[in-house]
């Protein structure tokens, strides 16, 4: 049970508390885990899934997870058409990517959209954009929800949930235990912000909701990069990385894994990490996006308060042993050696090298 | 894969428009079919819940489903405090209800919760409420996300989707396919609207969002009650029936089950029912409750809509042989024979009596 709410000043002006969202995150936790009495729930809260244990003769564990696309929603509202299916795309990945991060295998999909007042075309349009991104994931969508209300979503928008289970076998359940100390960090790029950091960056482009100046806006030249827009960057899916780890996974090479969402490196990293170590990353081993140069220069967000509000570039980290390395690169032709694990010493914070 | 938006003509003035809704989840129900192909998909969409087969030595059905509060939750955003914990758990029900319906336990939630400004105490009084609710159906809720979304709903709004999990013996699942003609309908009330109809039902009790006034009007006393408030009516719990159902259930005396939500008797009863046979109903063989009498005479709400926009004080539906009668109402004493299953005939409604 994760808040979506991440960063840190410059974030809070553009209306996100983390601190707040951490505090309420807490008090859940624990209405969470009263729960789970005698039932199967195998973990506690805080990994990048939810885990259930079958029993009954079945070992594998179901992993489950609920998300939703965050307000980059908002910028589908300006630009409509295939930008629906675009996000509705994304938050499956989403979901994808963080029963990954576990090690399960996706098995099926729902979802649930709510809209002010029906739009046929655009839900459609959205959900067509789910169902193919569950097809490219190799799991079945098997229900949902839609529901109309009027006057508590404005007309043209609409919010949008979805919900993932998929399986492991319990030996090969990655919850970070097995991280170590010396282990290398791993990174597979990112294709833009994914689904994070969009209240910040649709402040600091300066989008409004008004679609004739925000569809200027997002039209404009991206300095830095080949000839894209402003609108096309922010645009970007948020991939799966389920194909791209596989292999690895498969392979027995991945010792920990983290989705960078919400709250980026700074966040994340630390839920894949066992107690006494940390990570420290080397930011010059990857490519910063023109995108994130763009919004960090032209919002002069902090160099820390950046790494827990974006992605910068890295959607995914895995932690290997250095003795797979030539391996792990091969099987992994995108991926790069971005940091290592360290000891964590007393004060230092969990995740280091990034400012 | 159902629309929760159900109803006529004064429903449709609501701002909800049924025919629209359906022909949107017919083009979705395809894209869904599509994702299918190999994975565990066990049954096409149009359950109460999906259902998937893990396969691999595991016999059992998982059986999901996902949904949201409907525009109840308007209501609680005028009430504040405790009646955002009474939606959590009407949220929570409402899924048990739906999986129950297909003959599932269920072993865990997971909820997602957007809200505009993050307010803690909103936030964990709701999700208190999904917790409570989890725990009495015994199942745990493992995970959740919760989004701040600035700008997406209105401040001291939110929005909230739950997703559940189950899981059924493939002897024991139940998809309607055995209901036959002379087979009896038993009813088991409901407590009030539940969680539908209430765009039609705060339109006609006339709350605006405007809260001084909506609260006047909502602690007016309900003619014909034992001296409830309109407010405390519309505010009943959507309850489960998971220990109400279960004895029979397992049983093995119940052939058909319909949880009664969005599209009243007339949608919901008709899932239940295989090709050839209707549902005949005798209106006058269960009690409604002061609130729908209330509801129907202020908003003139004809008689076949009222049947389809309400629950009408029927919440859950279930075909039982005629030799199990007395066996069945024993088990659950709270119910009662409210029709029969009879020949489908070729022109007439799969619903009939409730004119």
């Amino acid at each position: 049970m994760t808040a979506q709410t991440s960063g840190g000043s410059a974030y809070r002006e553009a209306g996100v508390d983390i601190e707040k969202a951490t505090a309420a995150v807490e008090r859940i936790k624990s209405h969470a885990h009263a729960t789970f009495g005698a039932s199967g729930a195998a973990a506690p809260i805080g990994h990048f899934g939810g885990v259930y244990r079958l029993g009954a003769g079945e070992d594998r564990l179901l992993i489950a997870s609920a998300d939703g696309i965050g307000t980059k929603i908002k910028l589908a509202f300006v630009l409509g058409g295939r930008a629906h299916a675009r996000v509705g795309g994304d938050l499956v990945n989403h979901c994808v990517n963080d029963i990954l991060a576990c090690g399960a295998r996706p098995l099926f999909f729902l979802d649930y959209v709510a809209m002010g007042k029906l739009d046929p075309d655009v839900l459609v349009e959205l959900v067509g954009g789910m169902a193919s991104a569950c097809g490219e994931n190799g799991m079945a969508l098997i229900g949902g929800e839609t529901a109309e209300m009027p006057g508590l979503y404005n007309d043209g928008e609409y919010d949008a949930a979805g919900f993932i289970v998929g399986m492991v076998e319990p030996d090969r359940f990655i919850d970070g235990t097995r991280v170590e100390q010396d282990d290398l960090l791993i990174g597979i790029p990112s294709l833009g912000l994914h689904t994070n950091g969009y209240s910040l960056a649709r402040k600091i482009v300066g989008v409004t909701g008004e679609i004739e100046h925000d569809r200027a806006i997002l039209s404009a030249p991206l300095a830095g990069s080949d000839g894209e827009t402003i609108g096309s960057a922010l645009m970007q899916p948020h991939r799966s990385y389920l194909a791209a780890v596989t292999p690895a996974l498969d392979a027995g090479l991945i010792k920990g894994m983290a989705h960078i969402t919400g709250g980026g490196l700074v966040d994340n990293v630390p839920r894949m990490l066992p107690e006494g170590v940390a990570a420290e990353f080397d930011r010059q081993s990857w490519r910063e996006l023109p995108i994130f140069t763009h919004l960090v220069e032209q919002g002069n967000v902090p160099d820390m308060e950046r790494y827990q509000v974006f992605n910068m570039g890295l959607g995914f980290v895995a932690a290997i042993e250095e003795r797979n390395r030539e391996a792990v690169l091969a099987m992994i032709p995108e991926s790069r050696i971005v940091g290592r694990v360290v000891p964590a010493g007393t004060t230092e914070p969990r995740v280091r090298g990034l400012t």
